[in-house]
């Protein structure tokens, strides 16, 4: 059975388990959980900790509150879904880059009223300086392109896998790291480069056993948006912080919206705008709204046109209610979601032109996304996609007395030498002892070294699934 | 040419590399670099980062002081020496699994007087919790198996490979981050475990192409020095203390070991009795000191023949001055070096048998290493072993016009179907930019998509190697 990653198959698996294994499953819920029941249970274990120590002194066995243990059972899973996302990222040509989880604080800094950077992660080290745990990678990706500077040739196409982090203060049970996956595309200003990641995307969900019956890609453009606010003459400075109070229309009752756009001086009539074109399902009725001769609708239309050769259209929907909730996104918008809504945004990205911009650099056209580590677990493990990953070694080597380990160990090492996997028993037990520990380890083979087979130069193989057992000598082993 | 990841190649690609690049390379250096040149380099960075500042308002475009950014060219060697580590670990049979970078505090703070507690990068989060950027790996593996409790079968053997952190004050220029391999078994009490541990180190080295020549793995056991303490009457619990100080030996002046020893109330005579013990070079001199009678060197002996027996013994040494600087080994100990102490400890490890103890928990046996990122590929630099990582994708795929991208759009998703690493053209550019990028991105073929070839179902493919051109059905481009 595959352990659960994250949080969804607790309810079936709970049943199963006893109350340790239960409370070690606690810490290892989604960044934000959707489900309330999960969350419930997650909150309820503030406190909790103490009472699976086993006497007084015992330290606290768990990670510190919101992060994640990855015992072999859970690394597997989460092996698997990285080797996923690393084979889409090198199957399109992307080249694989890596910045450290620890930023100056500034690059996240910005005053457009975002979550993330609300939620930042941060403190002083020790040399007074504001530092951050990153709480997403693209600042950190824009950085190094700056870093590079001219001799970096056009277009840079470059992933990475990486851990980002937030601090959350008033609830409890809830996740404050998360994996994500990037990819990006810097200096090309066509929709061709959002095509391109979004073809990146289908091809991971359809490797990963999920058609377009299954996810959603929503896509829109700001400049959408940014044509309806021109219309009625709102400052282009609002520009960012309106999108962000935007993007929380599926979380905040209209009321509040209304009321925190009203905050950032966008007029009643501009707000009623707002929120019909929010309502529409197709191009043609915004241009009926917003008329054809509009940048943004042109670059839709290619882009919807592009999909359809790359074989992804299925996927994609147009809805302009997607604006993202990060403040740098300048054109086109997309999150992906679960057709049945059960669950949060799978990955969220778009074009943001205007980030190295506003670092101080040459501005270059980017496009990119970030997809995470825990919703997709979720929604596979909803589907039973993830596939069974049990431990396992081609050869289980056992002496069958301490005198023999030396024989044993040199057996293992040839075994070793033309590729096979070995775990080596490195104590004497009892034969009842060596079946189980051959089954736990998930062994193809148990190889025994026993006194006289060993004095003619052979060693007793026995095919643990064929369950067929004969004496081998030590070139045939290996043959 | 492959791009140096730590300092050691420095010197020959300062030459070739302007002022730019070089100060990028200047915040890569190894953790605690031995050559004083570099050093001297990596300080006189201090407040330079300002004058790589292609304008006022550019942001520093640095890592956080002593971290580094891995741009593709340096990612790929890091990616090739973890796979090694990951590769060597399969095929002993060891499980992979990761903590959390950010530890409880309490999980380091040990009152030995080790530098890496003194240099914990430690903060108070936003929760008033004690946290820490963990400098070591084994307090979190030994934190997850009290956690497993007594579900998790003995024995253990696990590895991880992660990015540890230090903060060190006074001296600039210094790295903070380095990444560190570890390998342990918990539940073996026999040196079988260590020796196991060593051959899959001295198999990592050979795969890496470091033979016996090349590298020193220095043996000793602490139960040696122990029994030298118990002679002189020194108290057990000053034993700990005491390893740390005879630690320092080949850092510090002997009169100030001497002082310091003195401080921890070791008489004069036993101090004396470890300064000769530490000049032994045999077991046979420790046992004229020591006696026969001695657990000690019973089970050095027994290493040193089961190390025959794997074919390893030609990489040991017997060194009785290893005590390793971490206060919680009890048995063995063992650290690698080049065999002409050129460069830092390139690994070290031993047996820790009471550490699961101290955290309150079930006393387990155990054994494990640290093998760090940075001072193997300074070697293996200096001895011209790192292979040149070119940049490589398998077809580079352009359409001729805008309006054919939706073809080589298709054209690239058949390739990648079919396992083929494609990099897609995002842009129309001319032929003499698209041959340079072919050159660039490292593609066997070129593939273009234009108008007529096109018309009859085929696209125009040149072998960039043998410089043959053709045309080709869609149907046989995959075949």
């Amino acid at each position: 059975m595959a352990a659960p990653l994250c949080g969804s198959s607790f309810a079936q698996t709970a049943r199963r388990q006893c109350l340790h294994h239960l409370k070690q499953h606690l810490s290892i819920w989604p960044w934000r959980c959707q489900r309330p029941t999960y969350c419930a249970s997650a909150q309820s274990r503030a406190g909790s900790a103490s009472d699976i120590k086993h006497s007084a002194e015992l330290i606290d066995v768990n990670p510190v509150r919101g992060t994640r243990d990855f015992a072999p059972e859970e690394y597997r899973i989460r092996r698997w879904l990285f080797d996923e996302f690393e084979a889409v990222s090198r199957l399109f040509g992307f080249e694989q880059f890596e910045t450290p989880m620890l930023e100056s604080e500034d690059l996240f800094v910005r005053k457009a009223g975002e979550e993330i950077t609300q939620q930042l992660y941060n403190f002083e080290d020790k040399g007074q300086r504001r530092v951050a745990l990153r709480p997403e990678l693209t600042p950190s990706l824009a950085r190094l392109i700056l870093r590079k500077g001219k001799a970096l040739p056009m277009p840079v196409k470059w992933f990475t896998v990486g851990q980002c982090w937030r601090y959350e203060r008033t609830t409890r049970g809830r996740r404050r790291e998360h994996f994500q996956w990037n990819m990006d595309v810097v200096g090309v200003p066509g929709v061709e480069a959002e095509v391109e990641l979004l073809t990146a995307i289908a091809m991971l969900l359809q490797r990963l056993g999920l058609g377009p019956a299954d996810v959603a890609i929503k896509v829109s453009s700001r400049k959408v948006l940014q044509a309806l606010l021109a219309k009625y003459q709102v400052p282009e400075a609002s520009f960012g912080p309106v999108c962000i109070v935007v993007d929380k229309l599926d979380k905040l009752p209209a009321a509040q919206v209304r009321e925190e756009l009203g905050q950032l001086q966008v007029s009643p009539e501009a707000i009623d705008g707002i929120l019909r074109l929010t309502e529409l399902t197709s191009l043609e009725e915004v241009t009926a709204l917003l008329g054809s001769d509009n940048e943004a609708l042109a670059e839709l239309s290619r882009l919807f046109e592009l999909a359809e050769a790359s074989g992804i259209s299925e996927f994609l929907e147009f809805d302009p209610s997607i604006v993202r909730g990060l403040a740098y996104y300048t054109g086109i918008v997309f999150e992906g979601q679960d057709r049945g809504q059960q669950f949060r945004a799978l990955f969220g990205g778009g074009r943001y032109d205007g980030l190295l911009g506003t670092f101080g650099g040459e501005a270059q056209p980017c496009a990119g996304f970030g997809f995470g580590d825990c919703v997709i677990l979720e929604l596979l493990q909803d589907r039973g996609l993830v596939p069974a990953m049990p431990r396992q070694v081609d050869d289980f080597v056992v002496a069958m007395d301490a005198s023999l380990h030396g024989a044993a160990s040199s057996v293992a090492q040839r075994l070793r030498a033309h590729g096979r996997t070995v775990d080596l028993a490195l104590e004497s037990r009892k034969m009842k002892w060596v079946f189980k520990q051959s089954e736990r380890v998930g062994a193809k083979r148990l190889v025994l070294v026993a006194p006289d087979e060993w004095a003619q130069g052979k060693v007793r193989v026995k095919d643990l699934a064929a369950r067929e057992e004969k004496d081998v000598s030590l070139d045939d082993l290996t043959a």
